[in-house]
């Protein structure tokens, strides 16, 4: 059940991540949030991503209170030591208060907290109608306003911490790839037993959490031959067969955070006829796209990069979705890299570019790499070649 | 990467799924339900597991609306053939209808659906107040009104399609358990590489997929020595060592379904001292609540049974959780069995029975399985030993 897989190369031990200062960007974001009640004096942060951002917490109950000179964490008795430690190791232990506690603990404090805070805003993306009218009561009399993004917002630009995290999962990610090719090639020549996509996407998977990730980054999509043209497949019983385009789209996820590659492979040799021709445009459209991320850029115009080269092909059409997202503690988050985003990329942004055609009767082809925006352009985290044969 | 595995024992294909009925039995329910306006006139269903049951659509992305006399499933282009398809297959196509298209077309098409329903209730533990915003605009004038576990109550009770498909999804993580138990062994005796929880915890999720699970059911748990102790530990880096207690908390996922077990092994041999106490306790409170499940017992009356056993040994405060819950689309659903829960048991409702006990100088111990009650009592889906040592 363990099989020899290779050891990562060269990877060092990382330093402890620090989330010292954001709960004051948090603040200064908030003094520019607008509603109809004014701006909020604080936030109801209840998104548990934005929590473990904020606070270096990662338990799977919690809540977090923001004001202009109070922060408070909220959770049960399950995670007493842990939030004690985790707030200590991320550097927030100064700036954040914890109370530990049953539901009316955590509701009196989290209103104590609240302070005069006269109008308190709610991740509005998170907070269900069930939730939202409990914590009208939990607040009362204070206004309750929705927010949207505040804190996604902030997370956008990674710091080095983070960007090494994502680093760490996409070379994981590299080598589990690596360890089950051979699997591919059998399957390309005919050779060994039947590989089903869902038996590859296990694999691969398994071989990810040997290689040390906490866990796949989002359910491994494994699409091959007629599949390879539906963008969203899920992988299932379809036997790969030489000739197949097989597209495989995965990723790691590494102390919380996650990476996202898609390589599109031809079973048993070069692709030829039309399948061939949208290998070369897809790889044509993709390196533009990459080598247009660059600071300043906005992120609608690397999405026209990629949709240009595909359109001149011909297949305008045929490209279903938008270029690619950032990625981080979520799989998507901001900005989004499609038509019309006007999101102006930074030093530290991470962000996919995946453009793909996909030919209902010829096959699909999507190539994708995870970028972390630098100063002269960006850098890939996602580093596995791009050759198709296998 | 592919090792081999026994073959399950003497599974038949499973009969297609039907839902005919269920909306009307949805229907029937909506016509008890209070609110400030009112019985709502009509449901939108909003939460996935509920459009599944009521219909057989798995999408990702749909919203379906239920009226006295209408019921419409609206989805995005990626799903037009395969929401076609599940309707027929499920026997919901001559209820339900289907609307593809773009967001504002489903819009229209959901409100024009609505007809002349005044007022329309919504999922509250599932609408975000972002989405109530956008929901109150659709279909204005009428008045929205929360709604709390409707179709989830009704979700309950499984048909015999259903039972027959987490009865596979417990054979499966039965066989995929029987499959790694030997690197338990291994670890037990002191034997061949270093095994870590994390990677006991990828083996036995690869397992599940070989054997046919689509996923696993929930993250999987495997806590050893100190970190038995600790209900909801992750499986981290800690190695097994000769010994050592270790929970096991598990599930597969088959058509949908999901199952729910919980082994607790001894490492080397049979336990000593007051760890052995503790194992005989927890399978003592273990047994006496399954032999107490039956139709028309009360959950909490399940709770009791075990809580006793437990109290009896002097250990009442360390028994931390409740005795179980439901089973089924969601790995945590009604009825909840804990203290005071009221819920009367049905035959067909699927409950885990899962007392456990954790000392943090000795370690924990937990067992679980997940029972579908019958008219004599219940028959338990998970079925793999409970021997011990290991």
């Amino acid at each position: 059940m363990t099989p020899d897989l290779p050891d990562l190369p060269g990877l060092e031990p990382l330093q402890p991540l620090s989330v010292a200062g954001r709960i004051d960007r948090l603040r200064t974001a908030l003094a520019a949030v607008e509603s109809d009640d004014g701006h909020p004096d604080g936030l109801l942060v209840t998104t548990a991503a934005n929590i473990r951002w904020l606070t270096g917490f990662t338990g799977s109950a919690g809540v977090l209170v923001v004001t202009g000179d109070r922060a408070l964490l909220t959770s049960d008795g399950r995670y007493r030591t842990q939030a004690d430690e985790q707030l200590a190791a991320s550097g927030a232990a100064g700036d954040v208060g914890v109370r530990i506690g049953g539901v009316s603990t955590q509701r009196e404090a989290l209103a104590e907290a609240a302070g005069d805070a006269g109008v308190l805003g709610l991740e509005a993306a998170d907070v269900t109608w069930a939730a939202l009218e409990s914590w009208r009561t939990v607040f009362a009399p204070r206004s309750m306003v929705p927010t949207h993004g505040v804190v996604e917002a902030l997370r956008m630009v990674k710091d080095d911490g983070e960007v090494a995290r994502m680093a760490r999962a996409a070379a994981i990610a590299d080598a589990a790839l690596g360890s089950v090719l051979a699997l591919l090639a059998d399957a390309g020549a005919g050779r060994g037993d039947e590989l089903s996509e869902a038996r590859f996407a296990a694999a691969l998977d398994h071989a990810m959490r040997v290689l040390g990730a906490e866990d796949r980054a989002f359910e491994t999509i494994v699409a091959s031959g007629e599949n390879s043209a539906k963008p969203h497949a899920r992988p299932g019983a379809r036997v790969l067969r030489p000739g197949d385009p097989v597209v495989v789209d995965f990723g790691a996820t590494f102390d919380g955070y996650r990476s996202d590659m898609t390589r599109t492979f031809c079973l048993g040799g070069a692709p030829t006829g039309e399948l061939a021709t949208v290998f070369d445009v897809v790889a044509a459209s993709q390196a533009a796209g990459v080598a247009s991320v660059a600071p300043g850029v906005s992120a609608g115009d690397v999405d026209s990069v990629c949709r240009d080269v595909i359109a001149a092909a011909g297949w305008a059409e045929r490209f279903e979705h938008g270029t690619g997202h950032g990625v981080g503690l979520d799989i998507h988050e901001g900005p989004s890299v499609g038509s019309g985003s006007t999101a102006i990329l930074e030093v530290g942004t991470v962000v996919t570019v995946e453009p793909g055609v996909y030919l209902p009767a010829i096959g699909g082809v999507r190539i994708e790499d995870t970028l972390v925006v630098t100063r002269s352009g960006s850098r890939p985290l996602t580093r596995f070649p791009k050759e198709v044969a296998v």
